[in-house]
């Protein structure tokens, strides 16, 4: 017998149904909402405890087999494909939140809670946790690639708003990595280290989440303008000025023009800004004054508002599905999505380069971004069977994360890395990959974690 | 010759008279603001460059010699002792304010700029750096030690004030750790992991740090209440209520005594809570009011408002030197400071138990407290020459942290652990202890880097 398949035997011994080699659960657990091909793992454990994924890890590290975790596969950059095969630990069924702690604004739940669970959960005590990424993620896989999102400009990212971790290393170890105090200076910060390390570095279990006060008066707007540079630009003085926005998101004519395709709305087919403010009433109210008289310096028309729950959960979910309303622009096609970010201040340049550099290529690409935090992302319409399309697609990736990095930015602004942007992040970190490499090599010696990802 | 000689042979041949082995230098180089005995390095190199702090790394490294990062020596743990010789690097040279990046309100700094240097460089761009730990600490030595202070309620910490580093790891490698987008997912977070260290994972040279606009009003309010619980309690419920106070400092009575004396004040003598409200007039006005009512209905007497520069700056200075005000209450002594911190929720059992404590030992004891942030410092006035005094104070301490680790807090709010609470430090961290001494090994394998921090 092979090791995979002692490691199996093993499993199902101690877990029985709860692992799974039917071939349909495997091709599910094999990708995730990217282009990367289908990398399937030899089985999936549908792990219920903390103590489960434990016991998993001790059984595969004995084989040293490889151990990817799995929340609801909705990450953008191969996060979740079983590149070298081995257990794919499914998370979804850790779905309990644990505690809700109303006075300190925090609450603790098990990894495979999804923020929308969560939020419907806190739906009556007044308190909402932000962090937005579109899909219905799982918080554990949230955590995992520092998931950010739209209303990152406000409340900050996965990185701001998770207090503390239960994880469990390669070897089986379980640790937490933090407490419930709003501050610590107590040795390393572990709690940051794990998050954003995809996986690589130990399985999430466990979050301590910080929750946020629904506000009183919530405002969405949208404004739309007679050209990028103009939505762009007015982005970069709404965040100079210090205006309490809390969502600012961009789309170019091509996105609504997918959005309107794909959720029935009748937007202006121009470039938008779709924008958010949170508050008390007179607060939001001075504000979107102030927003509305910068949108009409900058020839914007049609500015609306929404305030109803209905009118603004029909803007926001319009722009949620945007990921399924892009490929109606060319059935048929995949989506490779860009995700850089840049100083705010160089937003215009990054765009410009980028819109111009398009126009030499023949794909389309609409464009959104989460522009308060400088983060945008072309999405590359390519057909997967043409070479050409992909080296296209590829170039011009480069070249936009080559400019990105130039103007003092990133290579990804919330996706991670994944399989997909390897080459870019070393390019990006330099002799810092050497401190990451020596950091996963100590904690992970034999490479089971997620293989693959982040390095190759 | 020993290796320490040979390698202050080859740091006087490379850096002249950078390198001091003068009595009153090393002295000087060998403590800090604790109570912690002076345990000098065997010589200091007055680094001026980055550049200087790789080559004198690497030459450490050769001999295997101890080094040890030092701003200014205001660290409050023994955090800068040279516990087994070695070469304290000084970074007081390497003060240059590289880049203000107003648009994006970021700055670069190298590591030895002070706060109230970058402060008074930026007084007229409207932009400033909010972390205050009180002391004029560098900024270097803010990160190492993940500083914050009294703004920390509203601006966060080191932890979420810096951005980027650049970092020259023990065998002189130069790292850079972050850039300058708002957000980014690629790869580990190694700034918020160095931010913390110690020193231990190496040294600070450079830091990217997010401004703040100066708010168009501040107001600072005072108000004394009839108990520590009705001053603690209201605390929570300001917090609780989400209300944005910009500072909310906790005085107990023997601090407000030991602040008249030192600073020629006329507060009442009764525990008091400081506040400061930042943003435009008509909100700082309603919160203002809102917190005055709140007061009041806490038995608050003498609530006084300051607007002006001046009586702002009275307030604060005298609660930015209580350090030296509390060693009046009993001349001679060395102050022994704890520095728990609990989720805000926890303040009042965490304060009562710990005066309770204090009432059955003999010890003058004044307490104060970034309250807002669930942190809270009480001071044991002790005579170093007395062993029963030192075993009361040490075990007050062991009481006062079990306590705060019981309801779910932290052995340091701010301090950081130096050579001071590592026994505490191991109690709350359990097996994760493991895996910050396993980061340390992988990037420190010779133990160089600050040893007897963190780590015995």
């Amino acid at each position: 017998m092979t090791d995979i398949t002692k490691c199996i035997k093993d499993l199902k011994q101690r877990f029985e149904d709860k692992v799974s080699t039917s071939a349909s659960v495997l091709n599910q657990h094999g990708h995730d909402e990217s282009w990367h091909l289908c990398a399937p793992p030899d089985a999936v454990l549908f792990a219920a405890t903390s103590d489960d994924v434990v016991q998993c890890a001790k059984i595969c590290s004995r084989y040293k087999v490889p151990i990817i975790p799995f929340g609801t596969g909705s990450s953008m950059e191969g996060n979740v494909n079983a590149l070298f095969g081995g257990i794919s630990i499914d998370t979804s069924q850790m779905n309990t939140i644990l505690a809700i702690n109303a006075a300190d604004m925090d609450c603790e739940v098990e990894a495979g809670v999804t923020r929308e669970q969560l939020n419907q959960y806190l739906r009556d005590q007044g308190l909402f946790f932000p962090v937005d990424p579109g899909a219905n993620a799982s918080l554990g896989g949230m955590a995992a690639t520092r998931a950010s999102g739209t209303t990152t400009v406000k409340y900050g990212s996965m990185r701001e708003n998770v207090i503390g971790l239960e994880v469990v290393l390669a070897d089986g170890t379980l640790i937490n990595t933090g407490g419930r105090a709003r501050k610590s200076s107590s040795g390393y910060d572990l709690t940051r280290l794990f998050v954003g390390s995809e996986g690589t570095l130990g399985i999430v279990t466990k979050l301590l989440l910080r929750l946020h006060p629904v506000p009183e008066m919530i405002l969405a707007m949208s404004a739309h303008f007679p050209t990028i540079e103009a939505a762009v630009e007015l982005t970069c003085e709404i965040m100079q000025a210090g205006l309490p926005v809390a969502r600012v998101e961009l789309l170019d004519e091509l996105a609504i023009k997918a959005i309107n395709n794909y959720s029935k709305t009748e937007f202006p087919l121009a470039p938008t800004l779709l924008f958010e403010f949170h508050g008390n009433s007179a607060t939001v109210s001075e504000v979107a004054d102030m927003v509305q008289e910068l949108c009409d310096e900058y020839g914007a028309n049609a500015v609306s508002r929404a305030t109803s729950q209905e009118d603004r959960k029909r803007i926001w979910n319009a722009r949620h599905n945007l990921a399924f309303a892009e490929r109606t622009l060319r059935p048929g096609t995949e989506t490779f999505v860009t995700d850089v970010a840049v100083p705010v201040s160089c937003l215009p340049a990054a765009i410009s380069a980028a819109k111009a550099d398009l126009k030499k290529i023949d794909l389309i690409a609409p464009l959104s971004g989460h522009v308060g935090d400088g983060n945008f992302h072309f999405v590359l319409l390519i057909n997967r069977e043409d070479p050409h399309e992909i080296e296209l697609a590829e170039k011009f990736h480069d070249r936009l994360i080559n400019n990105a990095l130039r103007l003092g930015g990133t290579v990804s602004g919330e996706h991670g890395i994944g399989m997909g942007k390897i080459d870019h992040f070393n390019t990006e970190h330099g002799e810092a990959i050497s401190v990451m490499r020596r950091i996963k090599h100590s904690l992970d010696p034999d490479g089971l974690l997620n293989p693959g990802k982040l390095f190759t």
